[in-house]
């Protein structure tokens, strides 16, 4: 049974954290979620609606695999000096070592992503590539996997994303059968990223 | 502003209920979002994962839009009379009514669809249609609109049914520009549904 750890802090993006906890939660015999905060079990996400955090930072608990959203509280909490060197202690201990949009700006500020291969939201690319000059920044992919790191593009490629590691840690078959019951039309090539064009990146 | 009530239950399923709710807060111009619960704030979903209700069925609040999810607490729900006749009421109120998943159960088993087209999840369909007869159910269908009733497949079927909504709403250019904010491939052919074939319907 593998222990995610899920950080979330004030105006995290919902789907950040929702949509992989979706298709890890529907593994309920491999995967166990708990969501941890800083200081107060109570977090609005960036859309308003409020989640409860299962740990504080107090509690000391170690994850197997450590989930760091995005969202527009990640431009206050690049200057949380302790959440970042949670995240840095966090990750010493983990297998794996994952983010979704801006939260990889988090991994970043916390020199956990130096010379390595990586990638964010693509409108916020400029930005989160400011927080990390040393990081090898791929601006076209769905997500990037670089050792224990696993960094996906913006929002929704969180479940892309959390597909591709279940299929790591699971088998590809058990990973087509969680997208069957979301009936999510996973799109499993890591490199598939209509969204660099968008923004006029790569 | 249309304000949006979101029922949560125990054992709701996650994606059903933040799938939909990243969409239209992507648009907090447009939408304010209020989770609702019948008497306990605390409300764990299906996942393992905890969210707080802003309203109590006491709060007797008016919602423009009506989000019911669905989830394993359905099962449960559909005999929960306190709940089914908030339901009704709610509708009554609201200019909008939509589902996700199983959420259509309990629209059904509320007496809301008789006579009208809706759909469900693929792998719970024929589960549903018994809570509801008389409803006219689509074995193939992302999503299905009925008047003000919006009924959205399985899961991730909500997103695409909430931008569809949005399109409705605020114009296709707005429901456009709020996927490609979340970098999500949306499927806008609310007749797109491989996984009708999956489960041998239709």
């Amino acid at each position: 049974m593998k222990r995610i750890g899920v950080l979330i802090f004030p105006d995290f993006e919902l789907l950040d954290v929702f949509g992989p906890l979706e298709m890890f939660g529907l593994l309920s015999d491999e995967f166990t979620i708990r969501m941890v905060a800083e200081q107060s079990r109570t977090i609005a996400s960036a859309q308003g609606p409020q989640a409860l955090a299962d740990d504080l930072f107090a509690d000391d608990q170690r994850y197997d695999i450590l989930l760091v959203p995005g969202g527009r509280g990640t431009r206050r909490e690049v200057g949380n000096g302790k959440l970042l060197s949670w995240i840095r202690n966090r990750s010493a201990a983990a297998d794996y070592v994952t983010s979704v949009c801006t939260g990889s700006a988090l991994l970043a500020k916390a020199s956990l992503l130096d010379g390595k291969k990586a990638t964010t939201n693509k409108s916020a690319f400029r930005w989160v590539q400011q927080q990390g000059p040393s990081v090898l920044w791929q601006p076209r992919a769905r997500w990037v996997e670089d050792g224990k790191f696993v960094t996906a593009s913006g929002v929704s490629a969180g479940i892309d994303m959390s597909l591709g590691l279940i299929a790591r840690l699971c088998g590809e078959a058990q990973a087509r059968q969680v997208a069957t019951w979301a009936e999510y039309e996973w799109h499993s090539d890591p490199d598939w990223d209509p969204f660099a064009d968008v923004h006029g990146l790569a």
